[in-house]
């Protein structure tokens, strides 16, 4: 098995992107699957473009984005991305679009394929923090998701995607009160768990992850 | 113009349900609209039909739909409702469905047809904190909202319709630590403040309102 | 019963100081009360000079002092305030000391002579969220505490004293994410529910109200 | 140098204790000072007991205590320890004694002598978000802080000694929605990082550590 994983640069003022720099310690290889790692634009449309790119070229069968959610307490994979571009910053190009649909054609939103519940049990039985979250936000996170499960639902049959978002590392959050952080080993070993998940389950295990509000 | 105004029971093991108390003291005329007022069961599926009934008997021009969102700081117009049921708790009927699709023929995700950006200014300049949600959980609000929005695409063209989630009232914070509430008397002048905003609005004002993650 | 209540006025940025607004809507008389109110500057020992001169000149038989905590998800009666002035930003004479003693003959720390948690007690039953605070920090509000703590232990035997902390009201939070409020009616209720309780109690009632850490 | 360092064991239903486990991964001889290492019972009086034994017997030049304190974000030294027990919960043999002094003939409150500024820059510098909290709160752990300082005070002059509370580890938050945590590894480092600016800093740093409240 093949799987594409991708991460993002630093974005909004950050000198490190906790996406990035656990990808990169990942191992290439995991329980026979074979890991390719590609780095990815925050900036909108070029960051669809890049792992559309990179998919074309390696043909893996999974799919599986990076991201940094400052804030987030735990390992969080998505449930969803939903169809809008609505950024509260700049991208790491100057955009900042507002309430605009990312794709004119596609779905309202696109829901991972991933086995997100086995996800998270297997993250928690490695020690780490997470959780199931349902909204991967309006920036390039959410952009990227979206962007990826419409092209694997239009042009790449059977090819399962999803993402997740990370929470900053300690070096990110010193001097910032009240700002919750992971280390990046647990990050690293989160991701790899999900990878082992994501090659264990075809489909997901039915244990609730959900939230009232 | 008529608005069907929509709040839940109390769930959870909550004594009240702010949503509906806000709601029971919302004004019955507002700038030329009338409010017509539902209470709805926190049940799966019977929400939906009380809510469906009630547009189909009042033909209003605007759906409205409020409910409780514990753990919030502010009130929270909801952009997107998803189509999923995945219960962390069972419901006021002991229902507790574990990602089942609420409508098998409907679209992933319904956005709110109502103005969220130009509500939440209005609520801000009436003096209560408010911001836009990109989530609605996926309890029986996401269930509520996603249902409506069905409906109102399926069999009446033209009706907008979306969902508000408000914080918990003080009294329901008492002994409870560092979780946030709203007065009541807030969440009714921003429930108001958001009706005022979707007689003047039929279109979004574009400002952002995006988050990261 | 003569009742000395200060409050600060604004400081750290903000145009009005939730204390300072709250105590001009307290009632003038209460279960046979007398509140008399001052204004009191964010300065360090001027802050305490205006007070003690007010003691002076109003001989009350209790001193409650009210200030802003921002962040804070309700109403905290401070237990203490310890001998030090540690100012992480300037206070609005731009006097910021670090780590010095604010009266070198001092005690190290003064306990709140107010029954703190018959006063919990009060403004809870008044609906109000309410806890024992631990730390009144180390800036003007623990500064004019300790002062008056000071005063009282020296000069003024048998007149009783401490401090209120609140949290901001809601117009103070609008923009600023997941930042809790409390709505100015309900602090007013809280300030009332904590004058009747120390009118009520000579001593403090034996509930527990600690904290782990 | 020596240094006594101590931690306690589980409490409040937790299986570990952070601050166990980690003081039993400091290195035993850092920058040439040898550390002693004491598991302390989270049982009122016995705590101090047992520490006092400990520097009878070791005779160290600095005594360093470690506690938990869940919700916290960050590794935190403590300014100051005041002379009273509060327990919400009861200790690991069931007291739980509500607004008694520790020590009828101690001060109100004793201040850390270590130099706390200067242990949460060297902690920053070794990349662990840290700062001075100004409560260790009213259970065990501010008891024994403040039983510490009153038998250092009263009976080894010239003896420093403070504490340091420390975060959950990610073991303990699996399941707690937004509860914050710090990798074992990382409060180890932040140990060993406080004990080097313990051994280099005789008197502390003159930066702000201060809060409003």
């Amino acid at each position: 098995m093949k799987l594409l994983l991708t991460a993002f640069d630093p974005f909004g003022g950050e000198k490190v992107n906790p996406a990035l720099e656990a990808v990169k310690l990942v191992a290439d290889q995991l329980d026979g699957i074979s890991v390719i790692k590609v780095e990815v634009p925050t900036v909108f449309n070029k960051s669809i473009d890049t792992v559309e790119s990179a998919v074309r070229k390696h043909q893996p069968q999974v799919v599986l984005c990076i991201g940094q959610a400052g804030g987030r307490f735990d390992v969080t994979p998505e449930r969803v991305a939903i169809n809008v571009n609505d950024a509260r910053i700049p991208d790491n190009e100057g955009n900042q679009p507002v309430d605009r649909p990312i794709f004119e054609d596609g779905e309202p939103a696109y829901f991972s394929t991933l086995p997100i519940k086995a996800m998270v049990e297997e993250m928690r039985k490695a020690g780490v923090p997470s959780s199931v979250s349902n909204t991967a936000g309006t920036f390039v996170c959410n952009h990227l998701m979206y962007g990826v499960m419409y092209h694997l639902a239009k042009s790449h049959p059977g090819v399962r995607g999803g993402f997740i978002h990370v929470p900053f590392i300690p070096n990110q959050v010193i001097g910032r009160p009240n700002t919750p952080s992971l280390a990046l080993g647990d990050i690293v070993t989160a991701l790899e768990a999900s990878i082992r998940a994501i090659g264990k389950n075809l489909t997901d295990t039915e244990v609730t992850g959900g939230r009232e509000s």
